[in-house]
């Protein structure tokens, strides 16, 4: 999927969400345990439920892995269940993968062609070589960490490297890279003050942005700072909104919980493009 | 496993060779594609071949990853393989993973517990709510990428961080961490001058050194700058090693290449240890 299509589908559904499909068994409903595959039968009904009022989903491999075999296959079938039923949605390997050219490849290939995934999240550590061959897959896009939500993003990311802290030089650094058009990157909705200076280095490139409720991240605050003439923002959520309940009307409750933000991003569209849009 | 058991075993076979499994069935002689499963029937020949020569294998995991849910599976039945019939080997997966907290958490669970690695290889820029997770389980260790053997390692790793290299930073920050005795560092080979100045911020902990062959790097030069008195070092040869000969000798000429490897680490321990060792 190329950016001007996630820009005009978002402005069609008035919608900037990715829902997080972060699963975990020890939080499914209980009735969901019976099914053969209950990760895929979780995400089904997930995807069913809010694909109105999302633009992107975002399985991150962690918990598939953690399932062994069962967990990959069900991380195949929720990919080829949403490219079958859901082209549209943008979606999103959450993998934080990255290694040295020829084994970055791999997972480009793994990411991008054996799953078809539209996008694949990458640590920037290892530099040039470990991310270009990411980028030179056509029409896929690689989504970079910046500026993470969590606390240890203190550790290193805002460290001061000649004069500006480390995420600024890997935004400058990046944007130099081979078909640096196809970066996204990651910025937490925790560190929203940052975004100002982030827009000023990469004006134009789409934003993952996770950390909104949960790990207590402002939407009204990253759509003020972060938006742009494209939308350029994708605002995650995921524990927020998929273990909303945890009873026969899960998926219900996950809608719900989906409107209730869709309707906030509604409002931060219209006030930045007009009620006309 | 321990790093005592470790150290004990390099000595008894006077080799700190790790060898790398980074499956490419494109590389593998004709005649294993005929079997049901190419990849562990590789893997196998590879490892009953060279076990008496190394400490320890090595999947990267984007190599398995690459082939699906065949590869997920190769990947399973090589590490139950080795625990089952080599259980004095030290086994890496070389994952590069890492992301915030609870996710940290179910990577380690897929790696430690489900697969039953003795180690992960983990990228720091997450920081401390990144690594902890790993840390917490009891005799494993956690790797971290510290100064890799690539070119891009230069865009970010050796950038100055209040006077001083970012790599140096991350390593002085990291020790600090929890149950940071359970921590190992990637060096490059190709790096091997700076191992000095890394030795004396980090004087105990075991480095994973590859780039040693294909990469250009000096084994000589590591065992120089980089042994301690529990020698401390781990080098890796994968292509090198595993790709000697892509004929139905394929597994002997392994053992051949992995053989060279050793006598030169044998020297270098009788260098450091004296002949009595």
């Amino acid at each position: 999927m190329q950016t001007q299509e996630l820009t005009s589908q978002i402005k069609k559904k008035s919608s900037f969400l990715c829902i997080g499909l972060d699963v975990d068994l020890n939080k499914f409903p209980k009735h969901l345990l019976k099914e053969e595959d209950p990760i895929f039968a979780f995400n089904k009904a997930i995807i069913d439920a809010t694909h109105h009022l999302c633009v992107a989903y975002k399985p991150n491999t962690a918990f598939y892995e953690a399932y062994g075999l069962k967990g990959w296959q069900a991380l195949e079938k929720t990919i080829s269940y949403l490219n079958e039923n859901y082209p549209e949605q943008f979606t999103i390997a959450d993998a934080k993968r990255g290694d040295i050219g020829n084994t970055s490849s791999m997972y480009a290939k793994a990411f991008f062609e054996d799953l078809e995934f539209d996008s694949v999240t990458v640590a920037p550590y290892m530099g040039k070589d470990s991310v270009e061959p990411f980028l030179e897959f056509k029409d896929k896009h690689t989504i970079l960490l910046a500026l993470t939500s969590n606390q240890g993003a203190f550790d290193f990311q805002t460290k001061t490297v000649d004069g500006k802290p480390l995420y600024q030089h890997v935004l400058e650094t990046t944007k130099q890279y081979k078909n640096a058009e196809q970066l996204m990157y990651v910025v937490g909705a925790t560190k929203a003050e940052y975004l100002s200076e982030i827009r000023e280095i990469i004006p134009n490139n789409f934003l993952l942005v996770p950390g909104v409720g949960a790990q207590g991240g402002s939407l009204k605050e990253v759509a003020k700072y972060g938006m742009n003439d494209d939308v350029g923002l994708l605002v995650n959520s995921s524990r927020g909104i998929i273990y909303a309940s945890n009873d026969e009307d899960f998926a219900e409750a996950s809608a719900e919980k989906a409107k209730d933000l869709q309707q906030q991003m509604h409002t931060a569209l219209d006030q930045y493009f007009g009620h006309a849009n």
